[in-house]
């Protein structure tokens, strides 16, 4: 065991066997909110927490550590002189894998499994109350996820800030002191951008957008649209589910879903490109790579940063409606057929404040970002109640948007986040709005044509850089790491002010301000 | 540990731990027949392997084999005194737990996944040879799953006939001494039939179930039939594979495939019936014992004889069209509406001799499973090569159906389970029938309404008499002790044959000879 290419072998034939697992564990999940029949409900969690606790278990087992000590300064958490002889990407793949592994470790089976089991309760309970706006219901089980997860900060410890060790779990390397400056600064551009749409003498009507559309033709166009971003339909599937999704067993087989309301043609078109910017992404990673962290997507801010690229910075811009839109044209002929490029683009862009977070425009929806970060930091920080959420959202609410929900069901209840356990994870959203405007600004000035390309259609060119730029680094550097190396730049709020300040600027008559 | 009851309880939960190792398997297989992108096929294998092993591995652990040395004597494979506090249900739990751990450990994990990965390989070498009708190409690989079979032979030992070790698998208990005399009165008392047939001067016409009919709604009436077994479709769903086949993840989960194809009225409506009849059984399994041998099926024969009693002894019996013909007429019109319902019976039963297994009569088709028995068994004792398969199946189906494929991809290369290590399956086809058969009858004797209940459409009477008698038992009795508890009698041909002459009779107009 001496030779350190013998023991990454050995190490990555272990760590394979868990990625299968986790595929499996992915395949139960996807088929759950697809096909399973409705009685397979109950059996399906309890081999789903079978197949996390198993999958858990073998990672922390002795045998993985003993290989990483090998090569790993548990120091420094990076590899050691006896690594010397590896790769830069083997090296990456071992400090990759003994931060996954020491975070793992922290964690006692017993209790991982029993946060699958109260999260699969607590989920099910909270659609219920969610449908008969009841959030009285539903308090035991958020009180009994959030004590589980002051116990899972307890095991995983932090520096600084609690909330930190939670963050860390959907973004690496993310803390609070980080975020808070950054969301003070784009708090104040936003609310800035909406005084002036407030002011503006001509908003745009997008009334033209919730007409009725046949739902097969609105499948249809948002699988042309698939098919141009580039995702490969040999390697993967559109299905439809409740709410839209992507997952991926493998770089060979990665799925989304949408959803399709006859009234509202943005809902499934936004699904299928935003989905399709995740997919793209898991269709991306490395393959030489599966199994290990090089194989995975770097973090969720970064996996957003591809879905909102698609759907915002390119979905939502004049250039890929200048191909498109005649495209829609066709497939919707009385409802699009009078209709100016201009006035859809417009339509698309409109800003109001609205109480429910994924039908919020690109201005608002980070505000709603911060409604819940705040909320989640105060909780884990004790500075309010599980039963005082819904008030607290109010207040929230009407300071960030200026409006509150009147029923919970449209305010606290909205969000299936917090059954789920994961707390810490939606300030990863707003991350991957700033990720993405900073990417695609980037690759505008790496391929001058791009923007030309996509008003001819071409989405490839777009899709390639991706793949080369971001996609196949799997894990191998830290998020600020690519974006340095990517941009240049570290994490900053103006690119993304500057481009929804133009856009918006654009569609409302006012000047960048 | 020295409370049984204890014992039982961990060895409880060890095993459903696997079950849902198997599960996951299962939803995996289902998901490659289904729904998986083309692309998807090798990293699938790779996770399949990876389950299936480590199901393997964890069922043949020290852990399991200490509780069971606990309460069943090794020696007779039965409880032993200290079990003597438990009840019957549970002694058959531990004795056929028992019996699935003592051949599980014969077999090496590294033979497992061998064994899993060479077949993985076979089945897409045999699927391409097929196509291609190119027996040499898939020559090298069946050669190897042969030698795998050998070795797992040696493994697994036999008293008195090595084709005993494969045949145990998928049936307990049967044995190449019991089924040869068996067989040979079913060979001749078919013959006799098929030489009735033969000199019949009114052979039913079939060409009325070869026209046109539309493929959406031969998958409604195919619905309105599963619908009327009282198969749940809560607990199930119906998708469309290259190949029916039926799997089940708990008896809440439970699914059918079917095909269809526009010129073909039989393939989806007897697939469905066929399928259903299989979704019955393990809708109907005792929820209370999932996980363990008590909730499991009990052989592949027992399996059959539920498919097979509702595809031939109600599906194309007189009784059940005197119902659904009206129905079936309503679903299509200009193609059978002028059709008489004896016309159509006639039609279903045809027999005539014909290449292809999955499409024989009900006279035929234990004939190609004597054809595939034989050649079986020829391997396994040595007396042909696997190269001289092809002129060997030329000869049997000369000798047994008069005759002959021109093409392998209609003889030797026609049905997938030899690629997938399946040797000593094909008896239990047999089995089913004679099986099916029986029960029957039998259910015939205890309800003497059921006859009637068909003719009108119910067919719950005879799903709940299946239920009591047979679903619910899963795997507590042996076959031939369940077949006893029923009929009272033992394995015989008769009732078989018995009840193709009075069919086959009417149709062709001879008295039962």
């Amino acid at each position: 065991m001496s030779n350190p290419t013998q023991t990454l072998t050995t190490l990555k034939s272990k760590l394979l066997e868990i990625r299968h697992l986790k595929d499996a564990s992915a395949l139960l999940s996807w088929d759950q909110e697809t096909h399973m029949p409705a009685g397979g409900g109950q059996a399906r969690a309890e081999q789903l927490a079978t197949l996390q606790t198993l999958a858990h278990a073998k990672f922390i087992a002795p045998g993985i550590e003993d290989l990483l000590l090998h090569l790993i300064d548990p120091a420094t958490g990076l590899a050691n002189a006896d690594a010397d002889g590896l790769d830069d990407a083997s090296k990456a793949l071992l400090r990759e894998t003994w931060q996954d592994f020491s975070r793992a470790k922290k964690l006692p089976s017993n209790f991982i499994n029993r946060l699958e089991r109260e999260c699969s309760l607590a989920q099910q309970v909270w659609a219920e109350a969610r449908r008969r706006d009841d959030f009285p219901q539903y308090l035991p089980n958020l009180q009994t996820v959030i004590a589980l997860k002051f116990e899972e900060i307890d095991y995983l410890g932090y520096d600084d800030c609690p909330y930190d060790a939670l963050l860390d779990t959907y973004e690496p390397g993310a803390t609070v002191a980080q975020l808070q400056p950054l969301f003070a600064t784009l708090r104040q551009g936003l609310l800035d951008l909406l005084q002036h749409v407030r002011e503006s003498a001509s908003p745009p009507d997008d009334r033209i957008l919730f007409q009725t559309y046949d739902e097969q033709q609105q499948l249809a166009f948002g699988k042309l649209v698939l098919h141009a971003m580039g995702y490969d339909f040999n390697r993967g599937r559109l299905d439809l589910s409740a709410h839209p999704f992507t997952t991926a067993f493998h770089p060979t087989d990665v799925r989304v879903t949408t959803r399709v309301f006859e009234q509202d043609l943005p809902s499934c078109l936004f699904s299928c490109i935003h989905e399709g910017g995740h997919g793209l992404y898991d269709q991306g990673l490395p393959q030489e790579h599966y199994g290990t962290p090089l194989g995975e997507s770097l973090s969720l801010g970064i996996h957003e940063s591809q879905s909102r690229l698609w759907e915002n910075n390119v979905g939502r811009s004049k250039a890929f409606w200048t191909h498109f839109f005649p495209l829609l044209q066709q497939h919707f002929p009385p409802q699009l057929g009078a209709v100016s490029l201009e006035t859809f683009h417009a339509a698309l862009n409109r800003v109001k404040p609205s109480l429910i977070r994924v039908e919020a425009d690109e201005v608002t929806y980070n505000l709603h970002i911060m409604v819940r970060f705040e909320i989640e930091l105060a909780l884990i920080e004790k500075q309010v109640a599980v039963k005082d959420l819904p008030g607290l959202w109010r207040e929230k609410m009407q300071e960030y948007l200026g409006i509150a929900p009147e029923r919970d069901a449209d305010g606290v209840l909205q969000d299936v986040h917090w059954s789920l356990g994961a707390l810490g994870y939606f300030p990863t959203y707003t991350l991957g709005n700033l990720y993405a405007a900073m990417f695609f600004e980037q690759a505008c000035q790496d391929a001058t044509s791009l923007k030309l390309d996509i008003q001819r259609g071409h989405l490839l060119p777009l899709k390639d850089w991706l793949n080369r730029n971001i996609h196949q680094c799997g894990r191998q550097y830290s998020s600020a790491d690519l974006l340095n190396r990517v941009t240049g730049r570290e994490l900053s709020v103006d690119p993304f002010l500057s481009y929804l300040r133009t856009k918006i600027g654009d569609v409302y008559g006012f000047t960048n301000a």
